[in-house]
């Protein structure tokens, strides 16, 4: 054993209090002496015990730090002869690209991240781009002729308040005030009300969606979702490699006796619901439902993502408490945002969830964009506490409430026998299903052709299927663009509906030979 | 063979163009029915061959769905038996937990998460929040005494032209006039000028961080970083479960040589650099150095992510030109951000970036946060266009050259010989080693009881080393709060000093017993 090599060549400094695990340590400063030629191919590595001894760690650090070596073939021990040093592993010989060759992007994109736009939702973005088309697809509202936002005397109010503190940085989980204004919002809901530091501040409830994907979940984690759902969960959820497992909706929301049979067979991570006219059916959640889809959350010991991003958008009833009222354990990650009433410009959503999660998903936060915009929140908080947000809101329920009727009746009016829907009591969507052999891809093709678009069923659905439904938004259009839309609408279904028809009286046509 | 399975029971539809592989489709399928207790136990499947000619798709693609329910054991292929319904699998039976049990979270939280925010950066973040403490760890820009911001007469203007817009979604790579302003400004830093399209905005340049290693990195895959560096860049290539491969920084940037030695042995999948006034050492990397570092990403085809964060920040220099000038290949992901100049209140960054990039990272950015807001952005590009931010950074760059001046002339006077410093010639930050056997992190305890803290060394090293360094920011305090921090840490360093002396001597005067 040549104790030299405990000298000058091989000076180690452990940090007790690192939060790099000290076999990491021990492994990185190795490594790094052996690939900068400082202990050079052949010289021995001092045994497992001594270096412990002398670096004051357990022997089991030590021999962690060589297997960790021995595994990249950086060194080898061999029985009766100590760790000996192989020297850096060449990498494998490869001729040098050219001067100037370009970069093959191509192969360095993981995969996880290629296959995350679904094509359907892509062609009917580009569909929708096209000049004087009437979009019945998007879900971002049109909030924008309200006249009771005072978005202008608001701003200044702020900017004047205070400018020092708009520019500066805001704590991670945002400003208190607002945080506290969030929370006793939600217990006007019915629920207990939560502390300030149980509300994190979000840009948008898709950043909510992420972080607790990321924080719960890891590739092939089994996620109960409703079976049809919101395309930007799917997204979240399959980027992360998660299984889903769809559990059907009807008219009561969420089939949670489906959810019960499953979740005693699968071993479920989370369960993502939107209990209020949910998207995109419509649907609400009974009262029943949600004390049950509670209980099974319980039972099992699965926490549930209540996204509530349509709750204060209902027009002729009066919502059930959200599911978390009921949570005395700490079940329910709440999230809410603004969006559907202010618009997503503003970038503004939040998470209610125990103090056991917040503290985590404030550092996950942190490393994806640091913290929330202070210039945002202080306006928000502005709108809120001066009341011009409750008074918008009352104009935007109107608002929604006359787009929806003016989609029902035109869908009344307009719509062959072979198209259903389902009128929602609040929300942006009208749900509706096509009598087979009709698909909504073809029904969109030729839509886009007259001048309106919407989207097919298969973007909600987690394992493909759909392609019966599709999904009428009343978020963005005019009344007379609603009215045109639909009508345009039922011109294409009952084309295409003889075309099928005809396609099928050729087929029993044929000739038997 | 029964083949009525094929009929009501069975029923399959496939959507060709569904981003589902068809393969999981089935699978989904039939496990649905099993799970559901449609296929029940016994229930013999049809075979591969036809189902596969039943359903239109080759054969290997239903081998491969019954593959996938065999390994989750709800079926069971037997040779001359074709493949039986197990039927669901029981979970394993445990205790009903009482009801009104709390959720227990801990075992919940993925361990990637829980390791994310060291305990040294904690630790500062807790003493910074001491009322009457200065602040000399913060990076975070005090810019709001600037006379020239012009921020109350923007946002009005911006208001008044442009209600509508400011609440409706933004395209999620950021509106284009913004994109195209960015683009000519990185054009007159002496790259050849990028397309608006190459232009993605973020919410900071941190979210570009997380965005990159996204897309490039797996758990393992190792990152060339310079040793010390950003710590939030560090943070993030953890959590992902990245190797940390360091690389020295000297006073002309990162040791490219070194650089190169690693990279001929160690299969690198991203160099991360901070070429200019580098977080936490202040160098600037020189112009040799930036092209043989862009040499070798084009020898070893691997990306570099240029994060030029305080690049507009030059107070006696003028810069080098980025790495990507030189680019013609696409192997450079350069990096801004306005924070520095504006103050991280408005959240805004950006990433310029061959369009291969582009296309990925924006459906990444839309399953993150859907998209920027447009009130932030709208405001930014007319701070830029109007001129306001020019004269603003002309007169942010000399606020932070006499905070500068007055942090080294405060060192110069109060500093005893043990410290050591680098005088910066642009950014935020003074790099300080101590003499051995002094400890920033003992000197942050003791500095904290004197009201004053800073970040010690050990935050910004990839291998957890770097006691003896601390980093001085005077991006925050005042110049009387420089003047005095300093004298305060010069204080509690001599007593620190002081007392280390002593504890030696008093070990050496041990009796030899």
């Amino acid at each position: 054993m040549d104790d030299s090599i405990l000298g000058p060549k091989m000076q180690i400094a452990i940090e007790r209090d690192s939060r790099v695990p000290v076999y990491r340590q021990i492994e990185a400063q190795i490594r790094t002496l052996i690939l900068e030629g400082r202990l050079p191919k052949g010289a021995r590595l001092p045994s497992e015990r001594i270096l412990a001894r002398h670096l004051g760690v357990n022997r089991t650090t030590v021999v962690n730090a060589y297997r960790e070596l021995s595994a990249d073939g950086l060194v080898k021990g061999r029985v009766g002869h100590g760790t000996i040093v192989l020297g850096p592993v060449p990498r494998q010989e490869e001729a040098e690209p050219p001067a100037g060759m370009p970069l093959v992007w191509t192969g360095l994109i993981r995969s996880r991240v290629r296959g995350l736009q679904s094509l359907v939702v892509r062609r009917v973005a580009d569909l929708a781009s096209r000049p004087g088309i009437i979009s019945l697809a998007t879900g971002v509202p049109e909030v924008t002729s309200s006249p009771y936002l005072h978005l202008e005397q608001t701003v200044q109010k702020v900017i004047t308040s205070g400018q020092r503190a708009l520019l500066q940085d805001s704590p991670i989980a945002g400003l208190m005030p607002l945080r506290a204004e969030l929370a006793r919002r939600l217990a006007m809901k019915g629920c207990s009300k939560p502390s300030a530091s149980q509300v994190l501040i979000l840009s948008g409830s898709q950043q909510g969606l992420y972080l607790v994907a990321q924080l719960l979940l890891e590739p092939g984690d089994a996620v109960l979702v409703e079976s049809p759902t919101y395309l930007g969960a799917l997204e979240v959820f399959r980027a992360i490699g998660a299984r889903l497992i769809g559990v059907p909706v009807d008219s009561q929301g969420m089939h949670v006796k489906a959810a019960e049979q499953i979740m005693s067979r699968v071993n479920i991570r989370l369960i993502y619901t939107i209990p209020n006219f949910q998207n995109p059916t419509g649907s609400t959640m009974s009262a029943e439902r949600r004390t049950a889809l509670l209980a099974l959350a319980q039972r099992f010991q699965v926490p549930i993502l209540e996204d509530d991003l349509y709750g204060e958008l209902f027009y002729d009833v009066s919502l059930p408490a959200p599911i978390r009222a009921a949570d005395e354990g700490g079940y329910v990650l709440y999230l809410g945002s603004l969006s559907p009433v202010l618009g997503p410009g503003f970038r503004l959503g939040w998470l209610v969830a125990p103090l056991a999660v917040i503290e985590p998903l404030t550092a996950l936060r942190q490393a994806m964009d640091l913290h929330p915009g202070n210039f945002v929140q202080e306006v928000v908080y502005e709108l809120l506490v001066s009341g011009s947000f409750d008074i918008h809101l009352e104009w935007v329920r109107r608002a929604y409430a006359a787009r929806r009727d003016t989609m029902l009746a035109a869908l009344e009016q307009y719509m062959p026998g072979t198209i259903r829907w389902q009128p929602p009591q609040g929300g942006f969507y009208v749900w509706c299903s096509l009598e087979r052999p009709l698909s909504s891809r073809d029904l969109l093709e030729e839509a886009a052709e007259e001048g309106v678009v919407f989207v097919p069923g298969e973007a909600f659905f987690p394992d493909g299927r759909g392609e019966q439904f599709l999904r009428l938004s009343f978020a963005h259009a005019s009344l007379e663009e609603i009215t045109e839309g639909i009508r345009r609408l039922a011109k294409v279904a009952r084309r295409l509906e003889k075309r099928e028809r005809q396609d099928t009286s050729v087929e029993t046509d044929r000739p038997i030979v």
